[in-house]
């Protein structure tokens, strides 16, 4: 780094399309959001792991299919190995229980929650990086291992405010005898509706006549749930999940080609606009740099619709809209300036997130400035140490969303602050 | 993602030189340093800031020397621009300050917690993605905003754990009459010691003579503090920071050509292998979007340092080499499972982090896997329900550190894993 290069010619301060700054407000939203999954992950047993961003290209490539491998950021580092980006945390996992197979305990549980990148067309909500919090079971088949996935989730958005929230439950074996175009198509059902579901698997010739498709459609919906999915449902009852919380849900394909057991997506009737977390059971990826079949299940949660959810829910805490910090401690001149550092680092050493003005404090109406800043940066509380109150020792604690002020001894500021 | 590619031609499980994965006790560890590091940083009234790992290459190049633009990792995106990875947090708050002038709160003081990636040769302890802990306070100079850097890094490093931990403090301005190549000599004093610093000198031609060089480093060394130390050094009293954890160093000159005003590093006698964290003043770098000045200070936390020293020093709670997972509750056979489902999401639901045993249980031995699981894994008690346990409707808690049992009723279990 060097210095002086301020007045060079201008570079525009911009951000590529699809990227994002974060400023404190908004990091704070996405930190609470962080904080409360993984408290929830760790009490379901899932353990924190973390991945690089570049991995070597020949690790991630023919993964994520033609699509992936047209979105993957990829190029040539300085000794001109082809590297790749992270663009999910599945491969990062199938590449990390290989190459660490003597070292983890399996089944081996863990979460991850680390961006990734992928150059897609950018709309609403839809970014070239975010965020990815995944939790997956590496190394057992069991209903008990997907029950327990799907209580995690329940758990999680529980511990998020959700309320209406219910998990759609599916078995990838109720599409045995279907083709693939055919369960593409079934998957459209909430979208286009039966008829558009009908119309379209004859239109690509899959069935002969409506009145044919109509009827494998509505055998579909009228099945009864599998005996996995029935095992699953009765390992959520054990784990003392309500059955009100759980829908079988025929019809639901997602991610086809990936998934070999249940697939599940969440619904919440509150905020109708598409699944916040989905998942199911892959029994055939994650062996891929072990050669040989290490079964898994696991869930992602689409941590920015899960925000705009909560954003349109209210379901974030009001304080989260305040600074960090919950006090500043203003300036009134320069001869009382000491008592004001002395009890800002009074209140830091009590663990309150206090601030001390560092602007330049005018003679002239000292504090015009410092509560313009409190006001800016929402911060919730100001003390003043005036001439009056250095001779009392005592402070003048304002709420300054209230509009209330006090006068505190020192031992009841801190208390009141805490 | 695609499934069944697992019988693919073998690719070897490997990362990348440089680039690392952290399993979950390194992750823990990590994550607890961040955690203190955080808190310290919002005590003292700093707030997160997040910036994208891409940026526009106009951005970051030019701005780090002939070094940094060797050592950047930069390519074209699909769209063609020319993108680089983020090398350092600074540029991109000179970004975010110019970007965002009209939304931030001025002094504007915020922390960031991210990756960066250079492509250095690696050696032990050098990596090519490595996470920088910064905190700066940027749009103020006063000796105040200098002193509260100072008093931030030591109550990080006091919350750490560190003693005898101490601030190595110059000024630029004692510099004022040498040339560059004669300061870059003098930073290598404590390598090289005095006489290899005046030969040097001697050496380069900075200096006709031995004796010459060596009365102006003794000069050097005979500095008192410059005015604006001192004023620091006042405040940081202040602030209520012991003057012994501060010490003028006048032949400190780190990232020369970047301080204006203050720079600093740490120094802890228990640790004598370089310093865990540096910083100081830079008042002409911040301003380079905004095309204007715009004073700044700040510092920079060694992370992969202070985690060195902190498994030195053992100043690590011996609690996070024990699983996230506080216990495991053991399924004794298929009856009791049940009992073992349901108590582990009471635990659960206590805010308990508990785990069942997912993988096969045998009915010869039930019990031996699952102890083995939970001493891999370094769950610290173990739970078990047999079937005298379910008829007297208590639980068998193993400690499996101090090879103790104890017979608990359900509220003193789930008091004693509180």
């Amino acid at each position: 780094m060097r210095g002086r290069v301020y007045n060079m010619t201008m570079i525009k301060p911009q951000t590529l399309k699809g990227f994002r700054d974060f400023l404190p407000l908004e990091a704070r939203k996405r930190q609470y959001v962080i904080n409360a999954l993984k408290k929830v992950f760790e009490q379901y047993g899932f353990e924190q792991l973390e991945t690089p961003v570049l991995e070597y290209d020949e690790i991630l490539t023919g993964k994520y299919g033609d699509e992936g491998e047209q979105l993957m950021y990829r190029f040539e580092d300085h000794g001109k190995r082809k590297v790749a980006m992270r663009y999910d945390q599945t491969v990062p996992l199938a590449r990390v229980v290989a190459q660490y197979q003597n070292e983890l305990a399996f089944p081996f549980k863990r979460y991850q929650i680390q961006p990734v990148w992928r150059a897609e067309n950018t709309q609403k909500g839809r970014y070239r990086e975010f965020l990815q919090c995944d939790i997956d079971t590496v190394g057992v088949d069991s209903p008990l291992a997907d029950a327990e996935i799907i209580a995690t989730a329940l758990a999680g958005y529980k511990e998020l405010g959700f309320k209406n929230f219910k998990i759609l439950l599916n078995d990838r074996k109720v599409f045995e005898n279907l083709p693939t175009h055919a369960i593409i198509t079934i998957d459209k059902l909430k979208k286009i509706g039966k008829e558009g579901v009908v119309k379209e698997l004859v239109n690509k010739n899959l069935f002969e006549s409506e009145t044919e498709a109509l009827q494998m459609l509505q055998e579909l919906l009228d099945r009864k749930p599998t005996e996995r999915i029935m095992q699953i449902f009765e390992e959520l009852e054990k784990l003392g999940v309500d059955q009100s919380f759980l829908e079988f849900s025929p019809t639901l394909a997602r991610g086809l080609s990936y998934y070999t057991g249940m697939i599940f997506e969440t619904e919440t009737s509150d905020y109708p606009h598409g699944s916040l977390c989905s998942g199911g059971r892959y029994d055939e990826l994650i062996g891929m740099f072990a050669n040989k079949q290490i079964p898994a299940a696991g869930l992602a949660v689409g941590l920015d619709r899960t925000i705009e959810a909560m954003e349109a829910l209210k379901l974030f805490p009001t304080d989260l809209s305040l600074s960090a910090t919950k006090v500043l401690v203003t300036i009134f001149t320069k001869e009382l300036k000491s008592n004001s550092l002395k009890l800002c680092s009074q209140l830091r050493a009590n663990n309150i997130n206090a601030e001390i003005y560092l602007g330049e404090i005018k003679e002239k109406n000292p504090l015009e400035k410092q509560l313009k800043y409190a006001d800016q940066k929402n911060i919730p509380y100001i003390v003043i140490i005036g001439p009056n109150e250095a001779e009392k020792n005592i402070f003048l604690l304002k709420d300054m969303k209230k509009r209330t002020q006090n006068e505190l001894s020192l031992a009841d500021l801190l208390q009141t602050m805490q």
